[in-house]
Protein backbone atom coordinates (compact mmCIF):
# COMPACT_ATOMS: atom_id res chain seq x y z
CA UNK A 1 0.00 0.00 0.00
CA UNK A 2 1.50 3.42 -0.79
CA UNK A 3 0.26 6.79 0.44
CA UNK A 4 -1.04 9.50 -1.83
CA UNK A 5 0.90 12.50 -0.39
CA UNK A 6 -1.27 15.40 -1.37
CA UNK A 7 0.81 17.92 1.07
CA UNK A 8 3.79 16.68 -0.03
CA UNK A 9 2.69 17.26 -3.73
CA UNK A 10 0.65 20.50 -2.97
CA UNK A 11 4.52 21.72 -1.43
CA UNK A 12 5.98 20.72 -4.61
CA UNK A 13 3.17 22.56 -7.09
CA UNK A 14 3.30 25.88 -4.81
CA UNK A 15 7.49 25.72 -5.79
CA UNK A 16 6.45 25.29 -9.03
CA UNK A 17 3.52 28.51 -9.56
CA UNK A 18 6.30 30.33 -7.46
CA UNK A 19 9.09 29.80 -9.87
CA UNK A 20 6.22 30.91 -12.79
CA UNK A 21 4.99 34.09 -11.04
CA UNK A 22 8.67 35.10 -10.20
CA UNK A 23 9.38 34.59 -14.13
CA UNK A 24 6.62 36.56 -15.10
CA UNK A 25 7.39 39.20 -12.56
CA UNK A 26 11.25 38.96 -13.56
CA UNK A 27 10.05 40.51 -16.66
CA UNK A 28 8.12 43.13 -15.03
CA UNK A 29 4.81 42.08 -16.00
CA UNK A 30 2.08 42.14 -12.85
CA UNK A 31 1.37 39.10 -10.96
CA UNK A 32 -1.54 37.29 -11.00
CA UNK A 33 -4.61 38.63 -9.01
CA UNK A 34 -6.86 36.83 -7.39
CA UNK A 35 -9.91 38.42 -5.55
CA UNK A 36 -12.27 36.93 -2.63
CA UNK A 37 -15.87 38.43 -2.35
CA UNK A 38 -16.98 37.91 1.25
CA UNK A 39 -20.40 38.72 2.17
CA UNK A 40 -21.41 38.85 5.69
CA UNK A 41 -19.42 36.62 8.18
CA UNK A 42 -19.12 33.08 8.33
CA UNK A 43 -16.32 30.80 10.34
CA UNK A 44 -15.88 28.56 7.97
CA UNK A 45 -15.05 31.16 4.97
CA UNK A 46 -13.12 33.09 7.61
CA UNK A 47 -10.67 30.46 7.86
CA UNK A 48 -11.06 29.20 3.96
CA UNK A 49 -10.32 32.75 3.02
CA UNK A 50 -6.96 33.39 5.30
CA UNK A 51 -5.81 30.14 4.31
CA UNK A 52 -5.96 31.19 0.59
CA UNK A 53 -4.63 34.62 1.56
CA UNK A 54 -1.52 32.64 3.49
CA UNK A 55 -0.82 30.67 0.28
CA UNK A 56 -1.33 33.06 -2.39
CA UNK A 57 1.08 35.38 -0.84
CA UNK A 58 3.56 32.12 0.01
CA UNK A 59 3.54 31.91 -3.91
CA UNK A 60 3.73 35.65 -5.31
CA UNK A 61 -0.02 35.82 -6.34
CA UNK A 62 -1.77 39.03 -5.58
CA UNK A 63 -4.55 38.50 -3.14
CA UNK A 64 -7.27 40.48 -2.51
CA UNK A 65 -10.49 40.26 -0.17
CA UNK A 66 -13.48 42.69 -0.92
CA UNK A 67 -15.56 42.12 2.27
CA UNK A 68 -19.48 43.60 2.18
CA UNK A 69 -22.00 43.65 4.74
CA UNK A 70 -24.59 40.80 4.81
CA UNK A 71 -27.25 43.87 4.30
CA UNK A 72 -25.79 44.48 0.41
CA UNK A 73 -28.15 43.76 -2.50
CA UNK A 74 -28.41 41.10 -5.06
CA UNK A 75 -27.61 44.29 -7.50
CA UNK A 76 -25.71 46.25 -5.82
CA UNK A 77 -23.33 42.86 -5.31
CA UNK A 78 -23.95 42.06 -9.19
CA UNK A 79 -22.76 45.32 -9.92
CA UNK A 80 -19.26 45.06 -7.83
CA UNK A 81 -18.93 41.77 -9.88
CA UNK A 82 -19.28 43.66 -13.18
CA UNK A 83 -16.66 46.32 -12.10
CA UNK A 84 -14.60 43.12 -11.15
CA UNK A 85 -14.83 41.32 -14.97
CA UNK A 86 -14.16 44.71 -16.30
CA UNK A 87 -11.16 45.87 -14.51
CA UNK A 88 -7.98 44.24 -16.35
CA UNK A 89 -5.81 44.04 -13.13
CA UNK A 90 -7.76 41.47 -11.73
CA UNK A 91 -7.71 37.59 -13.07
CA UNK A 92 -9.41 35.44 -11.14
CA UNK A 93 -12.74 35.84 -8.70
CA UNK A 94 -14.09 33.80 -6.23
CA UNK A 95 -17.16 34.35 -4.28
CA UNK A 96 -16.94 32.85 -0.79
CA UNK A 97 -20.40 30.88 -0.27
CA UNK A 98 -22.95 30.85 1.75
CA UNK A 99 -24.04 34.32 0.40
CA UNK A 100 -27.15 35.57 2.46
CA UNK A 101 -30.36 33.83 1.83
CA UNK A 102 -31.68 37.46 -0.18
CA UNK A 103 -29.17 36.89 -2.64
CA UNK A 104 -29.90 34.16 -5.31
CA UNK A 105 -26.30 32.50 -5.46
CA UNK A 106 -26.81 31.14 -8.88
CA UNK A 107 -27.35 34.32 -10.72
CA UNK A 108 -24.98 35.71 -9.06
CA UNK A 109 -22.11 33.00 -10.12
CA UNK A 110 -23.46 33.65 -13.37
CA UNK A 111 -22.75 37.01 -13.43
CA UNK A 112 -19.21 36.16 -13.32
CA UNK A 113 -16.94 36.35 -16.39
CA UNK A 114 -16.31 33.09 -17.02
CA UNK A 115 -13.10 33.70 -18.15
CA UNK A 116 -12.06 34.97 -14.42
CA UNK A 117 -14.23 32.23 -12.58
CA UNK A 118 -11.66 30.26 -11.43
CA UNK A 119 -13.65 28.05 -9.09
CA UNK A 120 -15.10 26.46 -12.31
CA UNK A 121 -18.55 27.24 -11.23
CA UNK A 122 -20.11 29.14 -13.58
CA UNK A 123 -22.28 26.88 -15.93
CA UNK A 124 -20.04 27.76 -19.26
CA UNK A 125 -16.96 26.17 -17.60
CA UNK A 126 -19.33 23.28 -15.84
CA UNK A 127 -20.32 22.89 -19.70
CA UNK A 128 -17.16 23.30 -21.56
CA UNK A 129 -15.60 20.57 -19.56
CA UNK A 130 -18.41 18.54 -19.75
CA UNK A 131 -17.92 19.08 -23.53
CA UNK A 132 -14.09 18.42 -23.18
CA UNK A 133 -13.11 21.57 -24.16
CA UNK A 134 -10.41 24.05 -21.89
CA UNK A 135 -12.53 25.02 -19.18
CA UNK A 136 -11.53 26.65 -15.37
CA UNK A 137 -12.55 23.48 -13.39
CA UNK A 138 -13.52 23.06 -9.93
CA UNK A 139 -10.56 22.42 -7.60
CA UNK A 140 -11.56 19.34 -5.45
CA UNK A 141 -12.09 17.09 -8.47
CA UNK A 142 -9.47 18.73 -10.21
CA UNK A 143 -7.26 18.00 -7.78
CA UNK A 144 -8.36 14.41 -7.68
CA UNK A 145 -6.87 14.61 -11.30
CA UNK A 146 -3.51 16.11 -10.45
CA UNK A 147 -2.73 13.58 -7.60
CA UNK A 148 -3.35 10.45 -10.24
CA UNK A 149 -1.25 12.26 -13.06
CA UNK A 150 1.51 13.14 -10.48
CA UNK A 151 1.93 9.91 -9.16
CA UNK A 152 1.31 8.34 -12.46
CA UNK A 153 -1.89 5.91 -11.54
CA UNK A 154 -3.11 4.15 -14.79
CA UNK A 155 -7.12 4.70 -15.29
CA UNK A 156 -7.26 3.77 -18.89
CA UNK A 157 -9.68 1.25 -19.06
CA UNK A 158 -10.06 1.30 -15.27
CA UNK A 159 -13.70 0.98 -13.34
CA UNK A 160 -14.29 4.02 -11.30
CA UNK A 161 -16.78 4.16 -8.48
CA UNK A 162 -17.60 7.72 -7.66
CA UNK A 163 -19.57 7.98 -4.05
CA UNK A 164 -21.89 10.93 -4.28
CA UNK A 165 -23.64 12.91 -7.38
CA UNK A 166 -22.83 16.46 -5.66
CA UNK A 167 -22.32 19.55 -8.28
CA UNK A 168 -18.61 20.68 -7.04
CA UNK A 169 -16.99 17.19 -6.45
CA UNK A 170 -19.50 13.58 -7.64
CA UNK A 171 -20.55 14.91 -11.20
CA UNK A 172 -17.68 16.69 -12.21
CA UNK A 173 -14.85 13.91 -11.05
CA UNK A 174 -17.29 11.29 -12.93
CA UNK A 175 -17.07 13.67 -16.17
CA UNK A 176 -13.18 13.71 -16.10
CA UNK A 177 -12.38 10.38 -15.33
CA UNK A 178 -15.14 9.47 -18.43
CA UNK A 179 -13.17 11.69 -20.75
CA UNK A 180 -10.81 10.35 -23.33
CA UNK A 181 -7.65 11.87 -21.75
CA UNK A 182 -5.63 10.64 -19.34
CA UNK A 183 -5.85 10.26 -16.59
CA UNK A 184 -9.08 9.85 -17.41
CA UNK A 185 -10.53 7.24 -19.89
CA UNK A 186 -12.22 4.98 -16.85
CA UNK A 187 -15.84 3.35 -17.02
CA UNK A 188 -17.32 5.51 -14.56
CA UNK A 189 -20.22 4.30 -12.13
CA UNK A 190 -22.00 7.11 -10.16
CA UNK A 191 -23.33 5.87 -7.24
CA UNK A 192 -25.99 7.80 -4.10
CA UNK A 193 -28.25 7.85 -1.72
CA UNK A 194 -30.56 5.70 -4.16
CA UNK A 195 -28.30 3.39 -5.27
CA UNK A 196 -29.53 -0.02 -3.47
CA UNK A 197 -26.06 -2.15 -3.40
CA UNK A 198 -23.25 0.71 -3.16
CA UNK A 199 -21.16 -2.55 -1.28
CA UNK A 200 -21.41 -4.67 -4.70
CA UNK A 201 -20.65 -1.62 -7.12
CA UNK A 202 -17.58 -0.56 -5.10
CA UNK A 203 -16.62 -4.24 -4.88
CA UNK A 204 -15.68 -4.34 -8.70
CA UNK A 205 -13.91 -0.89 -8.74
CA UNK A 206 -10.42 -0.61 -9.60
CA UNK A 207 -10.59 2.96 -8.14
CA UNK A 208 -13.20 4.34 -5.82
CA UNK A 209 -13.91 8.08 -5.16
CA UNK A 210 -15.68 8.40 -1.94
CA UNK A 211 -17.43 12.05 -1.69
CA UNK A 212 -20.73 10.92 0.36
CA UNK A 213 -19.51 13.10 3.83
CA UNK A 214 -19.90 9.89 5.70
CA UNK A 215 -17.42 9.56 7.97
CA UNK A 216 -15.96 5.95 7.67
CA UNK A 217 -18.58 4.90 5.26
CA UNK A 218 -16.54 2.99 2.90
CA UNK A 219 -15.38 -0.35 5.14
CA UNK A 220 -12.81 -2.89 4.53
CA UNK A 221 -15.45 -5.22 2.93
CA UNK A 222 -16.15 -3.05 0.15
CA UNK A 223 -12.96 -2.70 -1.46
CA UNK A 224 -11.26 -5.10 -3.85
CA UNK A 225 -7.68 -6.03 -3.09
CA UNK A 226 -5.59 -3.62 -4.93
CA UNK A 227 -7.87 -0.93 -5.26
CA UNK A 228 -6.79 2.89 -5.81
CA UNK A 229 -9.00 4.97 -3.19
CA UNK A 230 -9.37 8.54 -2.97
CA UNK A 231 -10.90 9.52 0.16
CA UNK A 232 -13.22 13.08 -0.31
CA UNK A 233 -15.00 13.22 3.12
CA UNK A 234 -14.07 16.27 5.35
CA UNK A 235 -16.35 15.72 8.23
CA UNK A 236 -15.01 16.95 11.62
CA UNK A 237 -15.67 14.24 14.16
CA UNK A 238 -15.48 14.77 18.35
CA UNK A 239 -12.00 13.71 19.32
CA UNK A 240 -11.13 14.16 22.75
CA UNK A 241 -7.03 12.70 22.45
CA UNK A 242 -7.31 15.96 20.29
CA UNK A 243 -5.86 19.57 21.69
CA UNK A 244 -8.98 20.64 19.85
CA UNK A 245 -11.52 18.31 20.68
CA UNK A 246 -12.30 17.02 17.65
CA UNK A 247 -10.51 16.00 13.84
CA UNK A 248 -11.21 15.50 10.46
CA UNK A 249 -12.42 12.11 9.54
CA UNK A 250 -12.64 10.83 5.41
CA UNK A 251 -15.49 8.28 4.15
CA UNK A 252 -12.93 5.83 3.93
CA UNK A 253 -12.37 3.86 7.19
CA UNK A 254 -8.35 4.05 6.68
CA UNK A 255 -7.30 1.46 9.02
CA UNK A 256 -9.16 -1.11 8.17
CA UNK A 257 -8.93 -0.07 4.39
CA UNK A 258 -5.83 0.91 3.88
CA UNK A 259 -3.90 -2.33 3.54
CA UNK A 260 -6.04 -3.93 0.87
CA UNK A 261 -5.11 -0.70 -0.99
CA UNK A 262 -2.56 -0.20 -3.93
CA UNK A 263 -2.81 3.94 -3.31
CA UNK A 264 -4.86 5.67 -0.81
CA UNK A 265 -5.21 9.35 -0.01
CA UNK A 266 -4.95 9.81 3.73
CA UNK A 267 -7.60 12.12 5.53
CA UNK A 268 -6.43 14.79 6.07
CA UNK A 269 -3.69 15.74 3.75
CA UNK A 270 -4.62 13.43 0.55
CA UNK A 271 -7.06 15.46 -1.61
CA UNK A 272 -7.43 18.97 0.54
CA UNK A 273 -4.09 20.27 0.30
CA UNK A 274 -4.65 20.34 -3.55
CA UNK A 275 -8.02 22.42 -3.35
CA UNK A 276 -5.43 25.89 -2.80
CA UNK A 277 -2.87 24.76 -5.39
CA UNK A 278 -5.79 24.19 -8.12
CA UNK A 279 -7.08 27.66 -7.40
CA UNK A 280 -3.76 29.28 -7.96
CA UNK A 281 -3.32 27.29 -11.14
CA UNK A 282 -6.45 28.35 -12.48
CA UNK A 283 -5.35 32.17 -11.18
CA UNK A 284 -2.07 31.56 -13.19
CA UNK A 285 -3.98 30.30 -16.15
CA UNK A 286 -6.15 33.63 -15.99
CA UNK A 287 -3.20 36.12 -15.67
CA UNK A 288 -1.85 34.52 -18.82
CA UNK A 289 -5.54 35.05 -20.81
CA UNK A 290 -6.11 30.94 -20.99
CA UNK A 291 -8.23 28.01 -20.01
CA UNK A 292 -7.12 25.20 -18.39
CA UNK A 293 -6.79 22.34 -21.04
CA UNK B 1 -41.76 -7.74 -23.77
CA UNK B 2 -43.21 -4.36 -24.68
CA UNK B 3 -42.39 -2.12 -27.50
CA UNK B 4 -41.68 1.64 -26.73
CA UNK B 5 -43.21 3.42 -29.43
CA UNK B 6 -41.74 6.74 -30.12
CA UNK B 7 -43.45 7.26 -33.20
CA UNK B 8 -47.46 7.16 -31.28
CA UNK B 9 -45.65 9.06 -28.89
CA UNK B 10 -44.35 11.39 -31.05
CA UNK B 11 -47.42 11.81 -32.97
CA UNK B 12 -49.37 12.29 -29.52
CA UNK B 13 -46.97 15.47 -28.38
CA UNK B 14 -47.55 16.97 -31.48
CA UNK B 15 -51.11 16.86 -31.15
CA UNK B 16 -50.49 18.35 -27.65
CA UNK B 17 -48.19 21.18 -29.10
CA UNK B 18 -50.64 21.83 -31.57
CA UNK B 19 -53.35 22.51 -28.92
CA UNK B 20 -50.94 24.70 -26.92
CA UNK B 21 -49.49 26.67 -30.13
CA UNK B 22 -53.18 27.19 -31.52
CA UNK B 23 -54.40 28.26 -27.66
CA UNK B 24 -51.40 31.20 -27.96
CA UNK B 25 -52.29 32.25 -31.38
CA UNK B 26 -56.09 32.50 -30.70
CA UNK B 27 -55.29 34.72 -27.86
CA UNK B 28 -53.28 36.91 -30.63
CA UNK B 29 -50.29 36.39 -30.05
CA UNK B 30 -47.79 35.29 -32.52
CA UNK B 31 -46.78 31.71 -32.74
CA UNK B 32 -43.51 30.16 -31.91
CA UNK B 33 -40.49 30.99 -34.48
CA UNK B 34 -37.57 28.35 -34.92
CA UNK B 35 -34.84 29.33 -37.56
CA UNK B 36 -32.38 26.87 -38.96
CA UNK B 37 -28.96 28.33 -40.23
CA UNK B 38 -27.83 25.94 -43.59
CA UNK B 39 -24.48 26.86 -44.37
CA UNK B 40 -23.77 25.35 -48.08
CA UNK B 41 -25.05 21.79 -49.22
CA UNK B 42 -25.26 18.75 -47.26
CA UNK B 43 -27.62 15.33 -48.46
CA UNK B 44 -27.94 14.92 -44.50
CA UNK B 45 -28.99 18.36 -43.23
CA UNK B 46 -31.31 18.99 -46.25
CA UNK B 47 -33.60 16.03 -45.62
CA UNK B 48 -33.42 16.83 -42.33
CA UNK B 49 -34.39 20.49 -42.27
CA UNK B 50 -37.37 19.57 -44.80
CA UNK B 51 -38.43 17.13 -41.86
CA UNK B 52 -37.90 20.08 -39.56
CA UNK B 53 -39.97 22.08 -41.57
CA UNK B 54 -42.74 19.67 -42.31
CA UNK B 55 -43.28 18.90 -38.48
CA UNK B 56 -42.99 22.98 -37.50
CA UNK B 57 -45.92 23.45 -40.19
CA UNK B 58 -47.90 20.64 -39.07
CA UNK B 59 -47.95 22.37 -35.21
CA UNK B 60 -48.36 25.76 -36.16
CA UNK B 61 -44.77 26.53 -35.35
CA UNK B 62 -43.12 29.19 -37.66
CA UNK B 63 -39.98 27.95 -39.45
CA UNK B 64 -37.65 29.62 -41.34
CA UNK B 65 -34.72 28.05 -43.29
CA UNK B 66 -31.26 30.64 -43.42
CA UNK B 67 -29.33 29.32 -46.20
CA UNK B 68 -25.53 30.82 -46.82
CA UNK B 69 -22.89 30.10 -49.53
CA UNK B 70 -20.33 27.83 -47.96
CA UNK B 71 -17.88 30.96 -48.81
CA UNK B 72 -19.52 32.79 -46.02
CA UNK B 73 -17.05 33.85 -43.38
CA UNK B 74 -16.89 32.77 -39.41
CA UNK B 75 -17.30 36.65 -38.90
CA UNK B 76 -20.15 37.14 -41.17
CA UNK B 77 -21.96 34.14 -39.92
CA UNK B 78 -21.46 35.44 -36.56
CA UNK B 79 -22.88 38.71 -37.56
CA UNK B 80 -26.09 37.17 -38.49
CA UNK B 81 -26.34 35.08 -35.45
CA UNK B 82 -25.93 38.41 -33.67
CA UNK B 83 -28.64 39.32 -35.47
CA UNK B 84 -31.37 36.67 -34.93
CA UNK B 85 -30.30 36.95 -30.99
CA UNK B 86 -31.48 40.27 -30.92
CA UNK B 87 -34.72 39.71 -33.01
CA UNK B 88 -37.84 39.49 -30.76
CA UNK B 89 -39.84 37.57 -33.47
CA UNK B 90 -36.74 34.65 -33.74
CA UNK B 91 -37.50 32.65 -30.28
CA UNK B 92 -35.45 29.39 -31.47
CA UNK B 93 -32.21 29.30 -33.85
CA UNK B 94 -30.68 25.60 -34.97
CA UNK B 95 -27.39 25.71 -36.72
CA UNK B 96 -27.35 22.96 -39.03
CA UNK B 97 -23.96 21.02 -38.79
CA UNK B 98 -21.47 20.22 -39.90
CA UNK B 99 -20.33 23.58 -41.16
CA UNK B 100 -17.49 23.96 -43.56
CA UNK B 101 -14.07 24.00 -42.38
CA UNK B 102 -12.84 27.62 -42.38
CA UNK B 103 -15.32 28.12 -39.61
CA UNK B 104 -14.91 27.18 -35.31
CA UNK B 105 -18.06 25.28 -34.89
CA UNK B 106 -17.54 25.84 -31.35
CA UNK B 107 -17.42 29.40 -31.81
CA UNK B 108 -19.98 29.69 -33.65
CA UNK B 109 -22.04 27.65 -31.04
CA UNK B 110 -21.25 30.02 -28.51
CA UNK B 111 -22.26 32.93 -30.47
CA UNK B 112 -25.86 31.89 -29.58
CA UNK B 113 -27.65 33.46 -27.06
CA UNK B 114 -28.55 30.31 -24.67
CA UNK B 115 -31.85 31.29 -24.28
CA UNK B 116 -32.49 30.37 -27.95
CA UNK B 117 -30.34 27.81 -28.52
CA UNK B 118 -32.94 24.94 -28.66
CA UNK B 119 -30.86 22.41 -29.56
CA UNK B 120 -29.04 22.76 -26.05
CA UNK B 121 -25.56 22.35 -27.33
CA UNK B 122 -24.37 26.00 -25.58
CA UNK B 123 -22.07 25.12 -23.10
CA UNK B 124 -24.33 27.56 -20.64
CA UNK B 125 -27.07 24.62 -21.11
CA UNK B 126 -24.89 21.80 -20.76
CA UNK B 127 -23.50 22.96 -17.84
CA UNK B 128 -26.89 24.11 -16.42
CA UNK B 129 -28.58 20.79 -17.01
CA UNK B 130 -25.45 19.35 -15.53
CA UNK B 131 -25.98 21.32 -11.96
CA UNK B 132 -29.62 20.43 -12.10
CA UNK B 133 -30.77 23.72 -13.45
CA UNK B 134 -33.39 24.30 -16.29
CA UNK B 135 -32.13 24.47 -19.52
CA UNK B 136 -32.82 23.39 -22.90
CA UNK B 137 -31.32 19.57 -23.11
CA UNK B 138 -30.21 18.23 -26.29
CA UNK B 139 -32.73 16.33 -28.24
CA UNK B 140 -31.90 12.49 -28.17
CA UNK B 141 -31.37 12.23 -24.59
CA UNK B 142 -34.27 14.65 -23.84
CA UNK B 143 -36.28 12.27 -26.09
CA UNK B 144 -35.28 9.02 -24.50
CA UNK B 145 -36.09 11.25 -20.59
CA UNK B 146 -39.78 11.58 -22.19
CA UNK B 147 -40.29 8.53 -23.62
CA UNK B 148 -39.36 6.79 -19.93
CA UNK B 149 -42.05 9.34 -18.06
CA UNK B 150 -44.72 8.51 -20.62
CA UNK B 151 -44.32 4.91 -20.50
CA UNK B 152 -43.70 5.51 -16.95
CA UNK B 153 -40.95 3.27 -16.55
CA UNK B 154 -39.17 3.13 -13.29
CA UNK B 155 -35.57 4.29 -12.74
CA UNK B 156 -35.21 5.41 -9.62
CA UNK B 157 -32.88 3.21 -7.80
CA UNK B 158 -32.21 1.36 -11.12
CA UNK B 159 -28.53 0.40 -12.64
CA UNK B 160 -28.63 2.42 -16.14
CA UNK B 161 -25.64 1.48 -18.50
CA UNK B 162 -25.01 4.31 -21.12
CA UNK B 163 -23.08 2.83 -24.15
CA UNK B 164 -20.82 5.26 -25.38
CA UNK B 165 -19.97 8.96 -24.28
CA UNK B 166 -20.37 11.78 -27.11
CA UNK B 167 -21.23 14.89 -26.27
CA UNK B 168 -24.55 14.57 -27.68
CA UNK B 169 -26.07 11.12 -26.61
CA UNK B 170 -23.91 9.61 -24.07
CA UNK B 171 -22.92 12.39 -21.92
CA UNK B 172 -25.63 13.78 -21.54
CA UNK B 173 -28.20 10.99 -21.06
CA UNK B 174 -25.76 9.69 -18.08
CA UNK B 175 -26.47 13.20 -16.34
CA UNK B 176 -29.97 13.09 -16.67
CA UNK B 177 -29.86 9.43 -15.75
CA UNK B 178 -28.39 10.08 -12.37
CA UNK B 179 -30.09 13.62 -11.20
CA UNK B 180 -31.91 13.16 -8.42
CA UNK B 181 -35.03 14.07 -10.55
CA UNK B 182 -37.43 11.52 -12.20
CA UNK B 183 -37.26 9.80 -14.85
CA UNK B 184 -33.67 9.42 -13.48
CA UNK B 185 -32.36 8.97 -9.60
CA UNK B 186 -30.54 5.86 -11.47
CA UNK B 187 -26.96 4.40 -10.23
CA UNK B 188 -25.20 5.26 -13.49
CA UNK B 189 -22.50 3.54 -15.20
CA UNK B 190 -20.99 4.91 -18.35
CA UNK B 191 -19.26 2.46 -21.05
CA UNK B 192 -16.94 2.90 -24.30
CA UNK B 193 -14.26 2.12 -26.25
CA UNK B 194 -11.63 1.37 -24.03
CA UNK B 195 -14.01 -0.54 -21.46
CA UNK B 196 -12.77 -4.13 -21.44
CA UNK B 197 -15.71 -5.95 -20.10
CA UNK B 198 -18.90 -4.23 -21.52
CA UNK B 199 -20.53 -7.21 -21.72
CA UNK B 200 -20.38 -7.68 -18.10
CA UNK B 201 -21.17 -4.62 -16.98
CA UNK B 202 -24.68 -4.93 -19.59
CA UNK B 203 -25.27 -7.78 -17.82
CA UNK B 204 -25.87 -6.25 -14.75
CA UNK B 205 -27.77 -3.43 -16.17
CA UNK B 206 -31.68 -2.89 -15.45
CA UNK B 207 -31.52 0.03 -18.14
CA UNK B 208 -29.01 0.02 -21.06
CA UNK B 209 -29.01 2.96 -23.40
CA UNK B 210 -26.96 1.61 -26.83
CA UNK B 211 -25.42 5.10 -28.30
CA UNK B 212 -22.19 3.55 -29.89
CA UNK B 213 -23.05 3.85 -33.09
CA UNK B 214 -22.22 0.15 -33.91
CA UNK B 215 -25.00 -1.88 -35.31
CA UNK B 216 -26.34 -5.44 -34.01
CA UNK B 217 -23.35 -4.46 -31.06
CA UNK B 218 -25.71 -5.37 -28.25
CA UNK B 219 -26.20 -9.29 -28.46
CA UNK B 220 -29.11 -11.09 -26.31
CA UNK B 221 -26.10 -12.83 -24.08
CA UNK B 222 -25.17 -9.38 -22.82
CA UNK B 223 -28.66 -8.61 -21.71
CA UNK B 224 -30.24 -9.41 -18.56
CA UNK B 225 -33.64 -11.11 -18.52
CA UNK B 226 -36.11 -8.03 -18.26
CA UNK B 227 -34.06 -5.14 -19.03
CA UNK B 228 -35.12 -2.40 -20.39
CA UNK B 229 -33.45 -1.09 -23.81
CA UNK B 230 -32.99 2.25 -25.35
CA UNK B 231 -31.70 1.72 -28.71
CA UNK B 232 -30.24 4.97 -30.04
CA UNK B 233 -28.24 3.96 -32.99
CA UNK B 234 -29.27 4.47 -36.66
CA UNK B 235 -27.13 3.42 -39.15
CA UNK B 236 -28.19 2.97 -42.52
CA UNK B 237 -27.11 -0.37 -43.65
CA UNK B 238 -27.60 -2.03 -47.11
CA UNK B 239 -30.84 -3.97 -47.44
CA UNK B 240 -31.24 -5.98 -50.79
CA UNK B 241 -34.85 -6.77 -49.75
CA UNK B 242 -35.75 -2.94 -49.53
CA UNK B 243 -37.06 -0.34 -52.25
CA UNK B 244 -34.08 2.15 -51.64
CA UNK B 245 -31.57 -0.70 -50.84
CA UNK B 246 -30.97 0.22 -47.44
CA UNK B 247 -32.91 0.52 -43.92
CA UNK B 248 -31.68 2.03 -40.57
CA UNK B 249 -30.29 -0.55 -38.44
CA UNK B 250 -29.79 0.05 -34.16
CA UNK B 251 -27.00 -0.80 -31.85
CA UNK B 252 -28.94 -3.54 -30.70
CA UNK B 253 -29.67 -6.86 -32.16
CA UNK B 254 -33.59 -6.48 -32.44
CA UNK B 255 -34.71 -10.01 -32.86
CA UNK B 256 -32.61 -11.78 -30.39
CA UNK B 257 -32.61 -9.22 -27.44
CA UNK B 258 -36.44 -8.23 -27.54
CA UNK B 259 -37.51 -11.61 -26.35
CA UNK B 260 -35.86 -11.02 -23.01
CA UNK B 261 -36.67 -7.54 -22.44
CA UNK B 262 -39.33 -5.70 -20.15
CA UNK B 263 -39.40 -2.49 -22.68
CA UNK B 264 -37.61 -1.55 -25.55
CA UNK B 265 -37.73 0.52 -28.03
CA UNK B 266 -37.46 -0.25 -32.35
CA UNK B 267 -35.32 1.44 -34.73
CA UNK B 268 -36.65 3.07 -36.62
CA UNK B 269 -39.76 4.06 -35.03
CA UNK B 270 -38.32 4.62 -31.31
CA UNK B 271 -35.95 7.25 -29.99
CA UNK B 272 -35.80 9.14 -33.36
CA UNK B 273 -39.21 10.53 -34.02
CA UNK B 274 -38.43 11.82 -30.54
CA UNK B 275 -36.05 14.49 -31.34
CA UNK B 276 -38.11 16.48 -33.77
CA UNK B 277 -40.82 16.73 -30.72
CA UNK B 278 -37.90 17.56 -28.19
CA UNK B 279 -36.87 20.89 -30.72
CA UNK B 280 -40.37 22.07 -31.20
CA UNK B 281 -40.95 21.71 -27.24
CA UNK B 282 -38.16 23.46 -26.55
CA UNK B 283 -39.07 26.45 -29.01
CA UNK B 284 -42.21 26.42 -27.70
CA UNK B 285 -40.57 26.67 -24.17
CA UNK B 286 -38.76 29.85 -25.81
CA UNK B 287 -41.96 31.51 -27.16
CA UNK B 288 -42.66 31.72 -23.18
CA UNK B 289 -39.28 32.81 -22.18
CA UNK B 290 -39.12 29.27 -20.10
CA UNK B 291 -36.09 27.29 -20.07
CA UNK B 292 -37.39 23.61 -19.47
CA UNK B 293 -37.16 22.02 -16.28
Amino acid sequence: MQIIDGKLMAARIKEEIAAEVKQLTAHGERPPHLVAIIVGHDGGSEAYVANKEKNCNAVGIRSTNLRFDESISEEQLIAEISRLNDDPEVDGIIIQLPLPRHIDTQKVTEALDYRKDVDGFHPINVGRMAIGLPAFRPATPAGIIELLRRYDIPTKGKHAVVLGRSNIVGKPIATMLMQKALPGDCTVTVCHSSTPDIKEKCLQADIIVAALGVPGFLKEDMVKEGAVIIDVGTTRVPDPTAKSGSRLRGDVDFDAVSPKCSWITPVPGGVGPMTNCILMLNTLAARRGELPA
